[in-house]
């Protein structure tokens, strides 16, 4: 008889851990336990008819029964009413995600089991995505990009009047634009949150949302990463455009970006450390002379990470920046470096979103980057 | 010299405690302490500036020194960082939310520090809102409510047919109803997810969001919780609707738990304990000969709570069921009894916020709910 337990307890909106094994989504935490081949899905009343109907685990059980007997005992709680259950099945030893939560893990200790938080992530094959899981990534990605055209549209129709950007007689603004592409990604079941469309000095700061009217002639930095309503996964892109005349230190700033980006892309690869990929980024920016550092207590040049993993998660394994790891068949990264220059009132991100093959990296972004696409007379 | 913190590691989006504390968002994990009466925010030079800009606390602080010297110790990740930091100030014991991450937990305790989780809340004022934060939440109902009348709207302009709801020639959907209610929120800033739209049997499953063409003369349960981008309060309404004729067992369901719902709502005073709003709605139930049990495998009747408090999370205290806690001037409570026979192939419920004032209790919701505004010919 197995003595270990894996468990979670957390609601499947919360934890990504337990939807990619349960493909069960509740508002509120539920109990989940994997014990040899078995798993267990421990739910109110309430939600464990829908879980039978949409839940994947071998048993779908209701936590009634042990509430009544945790009651008689004077306990409460899921804390309760899994120790009850683990121990109704020989438990002893659990093993637990990084991030359960401390206080629950207190109470089982209490009752008698070990605990360990995992080493590492809880999932490891969450990062390592699937043809199938890849191409529900394409598919959100494929709402962001007909967002950006809807709105590249609506610059190629707005006019210049004193710096600003004018659409239809009025300013137009991050309200608007953001309001036109949450929108747009509505329509293909997409959930916005944060989007950036930030220009000008607001653009300097990497994770400034933008607000107010947009200026002209500066880059406008739009970073777009919606998740699915159906499917829980995201896409992440950034691109940068301008609308009228751009002076030359402004479209070298972008020139600088995407070439930085066009060399780290070409090293993606299995095997390859994604250190490389930033090392690439920093090599280049040095290359080109643009510096990095605090000026007048505000930082300047390139100071983040080149990119993330996307999927059930925004920000996921594996990392691409200065401590990296070696990229693996199945990964989806982002490849994201940007140069911010207050002085400049310019900031520039351009960022693509690659699937790792077994012979190479597949970009799953098409969006174009070139001048002439970004840079909207 | 103080030897105790209060620690949170969390992103503000994660965490409702640190967000109501900063007034800052981060995709991003940061370390938040309070040392007595000082507060201090450490983050990555990336956030360090607009935190200087957006967020609450009397010291904001680069992480990058701290990095620096657990790099040399070997150490690395927010904890390493966390311990240095606090070990700088003295300080020896640790108070962190219920649901800190427990492999955080485990590293501080490994450091030497004495970590305890909060009993119950961590920031137990969360529960009383003040008259802005109503205010905020009423806001949001009011965006709720618009969309709900939008689509009140397209029912009054439905036809029906063989037991289908028709626009436009076309058999009204779920899916396009929830469109047309996430569009409309989205206009007030709001994000609506899990939007509920279910009829006939699939009502009868409270937490089915339910799918495919909506029918005619059975009672169909709009559920609606969405969140402010701006504010990042919630509201939550729900609705029964009708459309065409309707049988007098669904009229009598639906009669049924409004009145089950008044009774409840007439109770809701500071002092009374919330138990008894869920008790009046049993007897009212119990008194019409509505029953709750298992039948052919499936609950029917009412098997839920009969509110939760809303505020930065969609439930969060008080709770309002079997067991309860008494009422206080500031909470938000939710008043949403049910009904659900699939037998009937029917289920409704209705559901109000209410703002407890110290006289009495304030109804946040004003959209109607008397049978001929239900009910739609």
């Amino acid at each position: 008889m197995e003595s270990e337990a894996r468990l979670i307890i957390a609601s499947g909106e919360q934890s990504p851990d337990l939807y990619y094994r349960t493909g069960f989504l509740t508002p509120d935490p539920y109990i989940y336990a994997e014990i040899g081949n078995e798993s267990f899905m421990l739910l109110s009343d309430l939600e464990r008819d829908r879980a039978r109907k949409e839940g994947k685990a071998t048993h779908i059980l209701s936590t009634s029964e042990w509430e009544e007997q945790a009651r008689k005992e004077g306990k409460r709680g899921l804390s309760a009413i899994a120790a009850l259950f683990l121990k109704s099945r020989g438990i002893s030893t659990l093993t637990v995600p990084y991030d359960f939560p401390f206080g629950l893990a207190k109470s089982l200790l209490s009752e008698g089991f070990s605990v360990s938080p995992a080493e590492g992530s809880f999932t490891p094959q969450r990062a390592l995505k699937s043809r199938e899981e890849a191409d529900k990534i394409r598919k959100v990605q494929e709402g962001v990009e007909q967002a950006l055209r809807t709105v590249s549209g609506l610059l190629r129709k707005s006019t210049v009047r004193d710096g600003w950007i004018y659409l239809e007689g009025l300013r137009l603004t991050s309200e608007k634009v953001k309001f036109v592409l949450k929108e747009e990604l509505l329509g293909h079941d997409l959930i916005g949150q944060h989007t950036i469309v930030a220009g000008g000095e607001q653009a300097c700061d990497p994770h400034n949302e933008g607000s107010g009217p947009l200026p002209a002639h500066l880059p406008i930095v739009f970073d777009i990463f919606p998740f699915s309503e159906k499917t829980r996964y995201f896409a992440d892109m950034t691109r940068t455009l301008f609308k009228g005349a751009v002076a030359s230190r402004h479209r070298d700033l972008y020139e600088a970006v995407l070439s930085a980006q066009e060399r780290a892309i070409a090293k993606a690869a299995p095997g390859v450390d994604s250190s490389l990929l930033h090392q690439a980024v920093e090599e280049r920016f040095a290359e080109l002379g643009y510096t990095t550092g605090e000026v007048e207590g505000r930082m300047e040049g390139f100071f983040h990470g080149t990119g993330h993993g996307v999927g059930l998660e925004i920000h996921e394994a594996p990392r691409v920046g200065k401590t990296g790891v070696p990229l693996l068949p199945g990964h989806v990264i982002t490849v994201e470096p940007g140069l911010y220059y207050p002085r400049l009132s310019g900031g520039v991100r351009i960022e693509d979103m690659l699937y790792i093959t077994p012979s190479g990296a597949e970009n799953l972004t098409t969006y174009p980057k070139d001048w002439s696409s970004v840079a909207i007379p």
